[in-house]
């Protein structure tokens, strides 16, 4: 065969070229590798050297003419593209190469270019008029690697776990009737509780390991099973069990803390109020202390002051009932006390009325009701005393003076409970895109009227676009609460603030981070996402909720903003205008340089790669953010605005803060996560996971850093293309990546994820 | 009483002053209406007005001081500031001078700046340390005019629409059981025949009045009694009878389409197959003519190749089946055949296979299912044929040779479908909105620790901003809706290809507006909105599948980027890439002048008010978004890249086109309907909410403004505060705006609406 106007050298080098320029993939950095390659090869010549970097020219980049004919030189070449070669690209030119001069030896240095460039065969398979053998997934990564980073520390649990739930009592099914619904759910936790999972968080003396990170591990797999079962063990466990463990004294944990991780004492948590969702503090529920008969009367002053939305309600014997605390004619603050709501019989007691909340738009296994209590009288023994005590000569006592603080540092100690909301959630959003990217694996739609077959849909750009960013932010967040679980349950560390006043920010980013995804789920599986068989209907109703329960999310981002004003040194959950703006007079000042309109318009990929760059955009919009509305607030002082309004104009200021914040938060402990994985393949993963989040997030908030002048437009567009294009190029990955988040095979019963 | 440091003229404007500078309110314009009120004052003498016209400079405001003074002054005078007051600032100002001059003369001239800046209580009654009277809501405007204009000419059937609805079969009331659900849903749509509503769009000798808007109008008021009962409705009157309205001739419409409107016959309409949802020409069903017995032999070859969620189907006892009609081995395209499904007993025929989708994410009272036919027969004459025959020889014929011609005029017919998908799910939008307003107007959270009661959370401005553009939004689409409905009604305008096309876009882009609508409303409503009683659940529920089915918005929005590509020339639902090619070679210019940097800095109320700045910044983005879109287009086809892989390549870009297309329609169509509204009051009110709804819709797209250049910083940040005042603006009528959607005192049955 004649060779084509090319010498075999440059022959070699035309394939690369070609994807190069079809897709103006050239950044700087991408021309220094291919330069450096052309550089190195001892195969060419200086003139084929020559010819061929002059090709680099992003200024002036090869004619038409010559592109059509590199064009020609492929397509008349016949050589196929094989997609599961080591280095397609490299192969292919070594064949092409072949067609001319058989005796010659392959050019080793050509894969340099692969290899630093990544590319892959999705990139350019389409440019290549010649059949190519797709392949549905690579099999580079392995999904149990994935799985093990994710377990981390609780590998054993977690996989002695999943086994556990491999039973029929946890199959899910379609459950329309709450009634059977939540007889079913009951059986699960009673299950659950009798195998000692309940306990787990609970000291050794109670039948626990004193392990909260691996509850909420265990936690995140209820998810697979059903949100409802989630949420009742939540309840159960967490919060009832958890008001007893963190809230009680000894006396307390033994006569209940044993039986309630076994669930032979069912109990609730009744803390929200019709009439206050929100501001706990504002509870109208009133614990007055009896002295004549040292107990304590419960009682429900309001028609709309009564509980609601009580998880396990109507199961429950006993409640931990919140409550404004009146000893010796004086309000102590909220309290939380042991009520019993029913005798042995299941009979309400006395002065107690329970109502259904009736069905919800999700979590319809779990008995959420209303609780009205009308002079109920308990012991005194029934308060639980840890931070506040009635002493025997019938007077109050605390070591923490201040209510305000006594308050809060009981809400703290549920802080953990917050935690798991989020796990709860994200493992909601693992389980819709595995399935989602299961069917898009599978279902075909359109093609180019050519060929026979359709298209995959996953190959579709949009399709990447909407599923791969956030499957890397599912990977960020998984390690984010990780991490803060193990500071929440560091007893090494007693002072929580900070870590409360971050996990209210996570919870909120994260938990609407679940719904959105899992949204975009339900409508990359069109029609068949909306049957309940197929999974995401019900995930899209359970885990709504979750925006709102445990802390409304706008609520709780403006705490994390008041915490972030105040460098965490307000008391958490506080509504604490006046703490913040002590604080905020002595930290007006931000050393924010003057930003560099070089590097405002830098749009190389190794700048926009780059772990440096995003922990500064991430940490400049958060001082500049905190720095703003610092003066904005201190401005409104000045002129007189009342502290209160003050704060309320700021309002939607307060919550942009409390998201940057978090994400800078979550990039952060994930760079550093990242950091300490010791097998380089996966951290480069890993790393690249992270990239693709920060450029993401970086995105979303496009507008923001062009108005401070902090991203040029060019640069701005430049993310949105790396975004789209490392979105496809975890195409080949994709299955592995969600088959990394280790949802047991039999969680994964939607007919389209098979 | 002795004055405090001013004149008794300058006293009266302190109140002013104190409003403006406190919020940093003032602009160009808003300086001009204070400078005019001053100027033209008869009151003042010129010493006054010299000092007065100081305090106007924005580059030098009045020291912290001098401002501490004015509050200074208000707040010991003890004046109260009364709400309800006409000009509540301007009678607080007469008051204060009367407690120094009981004798002097009201300055009447004060009341031109309340009146020309649009300052209202709710901006400013926190800066006044007095009691305040606190109004729920306004009554400038009153709801049954607003409610008038949205009815338009649909008043008198509207109207008896209404009280018909007010009766115990459409009361709403939580049904769990699917086939309970049905049955009771069968009932509502039968009732809804007999009474003739469902043939209202067919001819006057078929039992319609043959008017298509009134039915899209009543059709939305199905939404506020049940989401199922609407698509149930729409599915039998709209798309089983649509099809032989307008797919049928006459000896079809004779036999079948009299009997449909009163629902003697129940139909359905079997486009969609498991294997093929958004791509229609692909369907595998075969529809082969057989000569020797002059019949039509449908069958579904493939396992996958049954119809699937084919509303009706277990109700139905007829079919309009789109399938591949073949005629004498001749592939002439799809084409709908009626096909008997069950006998008078609703036995299912021979050959036929019906199976139940089952539950669903909602809509659980239509009746979906799988439809399979194994050979069935049916005469010639079940062949729809107005746009494709098959003539007695046994030979096919039509009047449109293009076989892609003539099935996107077959599907053209059915865009009116589309339309009302759109108005449903819009209905759906303002029926949560409805809701998400009363409870914020009853619901109380936080306050200042001083006083006692709590805030109604409408007052907090997040609050405010996640549900006022929204209201604003469900206005103007609104409109938009009623114009598309009326331009696609209209019979002397026979090519509908541009209707279909933008109807294609809108449909997408308010079927997501009214997702994410609900969403927002299910939150603001917190826990309260999670419960099925409250409607909003429900509604989340039936919406979501309205952003796929009648196409799913993702392959929509790319349907109409191509129209807009080829000016409305290109097939309508053609994959159409070449001729979208051939005519993008003749269009690629475009004559955007260079941007004017002054005005992309202009941040003046005068000019983001005004709408030509609107209309300009939306034009702008829809030619620049085609205009780049086309040359990418062509670049990639230069390279030699297939025309569906360059399609691909640009698809993020298809949508953004189809997106910014819409919206740019929806505004200009707003902008024409108000030009048209007699009464100025509301028309002024109505321009004010096309102004939030532009503003806010340049603020979310504020990335790609910036990008271009097109806006600068300190204008991208001008328009997110001006929303925000906006969102403000409207909070005493914002009860109003929502009575206006005229939604049905007995619909609104959510407790938490009342």
């Amino acid at each position: 065969m004649a060779l084509p106007n090319y010498t075999i050298g440059i022959l070699q080098y035309i394939p690369f070229f070609y994807v190069i320029w079809s897709d103006d993939l050239l950044s700087a950095s991408e021309v220094s590798v291919v330069k450096k390659t052309i550089e190195d090869d001892s195969v060419l010549n200086s003139d084929e050297k020559k010819q061929l970097l002059s090709w680099l020219n992003k200024g002036q980049p090869p004619s038409d003419t010559e592109f059509k004919q590199w064009k020609q030189t492929i397509t008349s070449s016949q050589v196929k593209l094989v997609e599961s070669d080591i280095y397609p690209l490299t192969s292919f030119s070594q064949r092409l190469g072949n067609l001319y001069c058989e005796q010659c030896d392959h050019n080793e240095h050509l894969k340099h270019i692969e290899i630093n460039l990544g590319i892959q065969p999705n990139h350019y398979n389409h440019l290549f008029n010649v059949e190519v053998v797709h392949e549905k997934t690579s099999n580079h990564y392995a999904s149990k690697n994935l799985d093990a980073l994710l377990k981390g520390a609780h590998a054993s649990e977690v996989d002695s776990f999943r086994s556990f739930l491999n039973q029929d009592i946890f199959k899910w099914t379609i459950s329309r009737n709450k009634e059977e619904f939540r007889n079913k759910v009951l059986r699960q936790v009673s299950l659950l509780g009798e195998k000692g999972y309940g306990a787990m968080a609970y000291p050794k003396a109670y039948g626990g390991t004193n392990n909260m990170p691996s509850y909420a591990a265990i936690f995140e797999h209820l998810m697979f099973i059903d949100g409802s079962l989630a949420v009742k063990f939540g309840v159960q466990f967490g919060l009832f069990g958890g008001s007893i463990q963190k809230l009680g004294t000894k006396k307390h944990h033994d006569q209940y803390l044993g039986d309630t991780g076994k669930t032979k004492l069912l109990g609730c948590f009744a803390m929200t109020e019709t009439g206050h969702g929100s501001n706990v503090r504002g509870v109208k529920t009133t614990a007055t202390y009896d002295k004549e008969t040292d107990s304590i009367v419960i009682h429900t002053p309001g028609k709309n002051d009564n509980k609601e939305y009580i998880g396990n309600a109507l199961h429950s014997k006993i409640a931990s009932v919140f409550a404004q605390l009146i000893v010796d004619g004086k309000n102590e603050g909220v309290h939380a006390i042991l009520v019993p709501l029913r005798n042995e019989k299941h009979e309400l007691l006395d002065g107690i009325i329970v109502e259904d909340n009736g069905y919800k738009l999700g979590l319809n296994g779990v008995d959420n009701g209303k609780i009205w209590f009308n002079q109920v009288r308990v012991p005194r023994e029934n308060l639980l005393d840890k931070y506040g005590e009635i002493k025997d000569n019938g007077t109050y006592f605390s070591t923490i003076k201040n209510p305000n603080k006594r308050f809060f540092t009981m809400l703290g100690t549920l802080v953990g409970g917050r935690i798991c909301v989020a796990k709860g959630a994200l493992g909601g959003a693992k389980m819709a895109l595995s399935i989602a990217v299961k069917h898009a694996l599978n279902r075909r739609q359109f093609n180019d009227s050519v060929k026979i077959q359709e298209d995959l849909i996953m190959d579709y750009p949009t399709h990447q676009l909407r599923l791969t960013p956030a499957i890397a932010s599912a990977y960020v967040y998984h390690f984010t609460l990780e991490e803060m679980m193990s500071r929440y349950s560091d007893d090494s560390q007693p002072d929580k603030r900070k870590v409360e006043t971050q996990v209210a920010g996570l919870k909120a980013v994260i938990t609407w981070f679940a719904n959105s995804t899992i949204q975009e789920c339900r409508e990359a599986c069109g029609g068949k996402g909306y049957l309940l068989e197929n999974r995401i209907a019900d995930l899209k109703g359970d885990v709504d909720i979750f925006t709102t329960f445990e802390g409304d999310n706008n609520v709780l981002l403006q705490l994390a903003a008041k915490g972030i004003l105040s460098d965490f040194k307000a008391e958490f959950n506080s509504a604490g205008f006046v703490s913040v703006l002590k604080l905020l007079s002595t930290q007006l000042s931000d050393k924010i340089s003057t930003l560099n309109p070089i590097y405002s318009n830098k749009v190389d990929s190794e700048h926009l790669y780059n772990p440096k760059f995003h922990k500064h955009a991430f940490n400049y919009r958060t001082r500049r953010l905190t720095y703003t509305l610092a003066m904005r607030i201190r401005n409104y002082i000045k002129k007189g605005v009342p502290s209160y309004q003050a704060f309320l104009k700021v309002q939607t200021h307060l919550l942009a803060l409390g998201k940057a914040y978090s994400i800078e938060l979550s990039y952060k402990i994930f760079a550093e996560y990242c950091a300490t994985i010791t097998d380089e393949k996966y951290r480069v993963l890993m790393e690249k996971l992270g990239t693709l989040y920060a450029l993401h997030q970086l995105h979303n908030d496009s507008r923001w850093y062009l108005e401070q002048g902090y991203f040029g437009g060019t640069k701005s567009k430049a993310i949105r293309q790396r975004v789209e294009r490392l979105s496809t190029e975890f195409r080949p990955h994709i299955e592995v990546l969600v088959d990394g988040f280790g949802i047991p095979e039999h969680c994964l019963s939607a007919p389209i994820s098979k």
